[in-house]
């Protein structure tokens, strides 16, 4: 090849490397993943000992110790749940899901999440933030990973949240497969 | 031109390609837009059928059917509200707008917002994440698009908000201009 | 040195600067720093003149006028305070950070942070957007800058957060360091 072709071939190449960083975006390979579960026990007026949230605040009509009517429409939970590796409760927790939901629609049950993960372990020190719709009957479901801190600094991704259990109105179990798309 | 001199311009080039990305974005040039409208009726103690909101929070001393005095200061509200295309509420809704405001000044109006765009239709399916703060009274104001989902995949932008009409206490309409400036 | 070497060098030159952007990013040096103090001033029932802020939901059995028991657990907070650029109380505010920050633990100090820097003076116009977990009791912690506009237009950030001073259960003061990591 002479000389000019390969200056002709190399800035090609060029065009694209310069491309490299955008286009590998476009591959929407996960950067880093974690699967990890969290577990919410909504305080019912009766489990005080155990309960990890509590509704705090309810439209016109409703209480606190029970979720509203009209598929809990307005009904706004804190919580402070322990979150595991795997699926059991028991489990060692490797850190907490702070945060609140409230349900937000009036005929059907969908919530909407702003929530932390704190994580504090021998693996992963550092937080994750969320916030998302949640259309909780669909099986599973996206919502944003906002930002991050510690070894999550300035990461940014996408939760999939599946409902994992569902026990009435006292306990659910949520597994959250988070894909992280920018890593710093 | 020599060889030597065309590999000089060539690295120039590079330089320049190297840099296209960040100054791309210098250029503040939305890679997607989106114009649309949601609708809030809030509910006032009277209109159960068609109130899309409710207060579900307020200070001590306000109720929950009304907002509160001194410039709402306060009053929380969660809403689950129709999006449409056009500045019409009975036109047929794209999507829901699902997340709460609150009232957080007393001596003006202004409200802070965290909502989901929940787009369901033909044309996008996917979510829109939202922050920021809302000084109502300003004719038009900006805040963040935080993280998307689906078709607005780890989408970022700024939002710019106008309030379209604004009837008494109980219904407003928003036109929410959405500039991506972040795609994947 | 041969055409051919040229060439070579020049090739890896060209590796090494199409990874520029992101080598860059993992050095993680801000790209621009601010550091802030906002004040918080509780309404406590009788404070209304002065206070900035106000409890509006909390779980049953807790008032709005005094933060519940169990380590403030499930207190939600509205407020609109004074930034300042120095940690004096009565120093010329630069904006108003406005937002919510509700206790969601009931076995230690903890807090989650959704708001907004609005700031609006000689240097700077525009909002940033803050969201994270705040584990009041460790001397500082770190939460993330979810978005911005205006001068901040789309920009994100780590903010380092310490309580400069804490009066009962009736001021508090916090320093704000906020480093931008991503600018545009």
């Amino acid at each position: 090849m002479s000389t000019k072709g390969s200056i002709v071939v190399f800035f090609f190449t060029i065009l694209a490397l310069s491309r490299a960083s955008p286009s590998k975006k476009r591959q929407h390979v996960p950067c880093k993943q974690l699967l990890l579960y969290f577990h919410d026990i909504l305080y019912n007026g009766e489990n005080a000992a155990n309960a990890t949230s509590a509704i705090v605040a309810a439209p016109q009509g409703a209480n606190l110790t029970k979720l509203a009517d009209q598929f809990h429409f307005g009904s706004m939970v804190v919580f402070d749940d322990p979150i595991t590796l795997d699926n059991n409760l028991h489990s060692k927790p490797v850190g907490r899901a702070q945060g609140l939901y409230f349900y937000d629609t009036k005929n059907t049950f969908t919530a909407w999440l702003g929530f932390t993960f704190v994580l504090n372990n021998t693996e992963h020190q550092g937080t994750i933030n969320f916030a998302g719709a949640d259309p909780i009957l669909q099986k599973s479901r996206d919502i944003s990973v906002i930002g991050g801190t510690g070894d999550f600094f300035m990461h940014r991704g996408i939760a999939t949240i599946m409902t994992d259990a569902f026990e009435g109105e006292v306990y659910f179990r949520l597994r959250v497969d988070i894909k992280f798309y920018e890593c710093w």
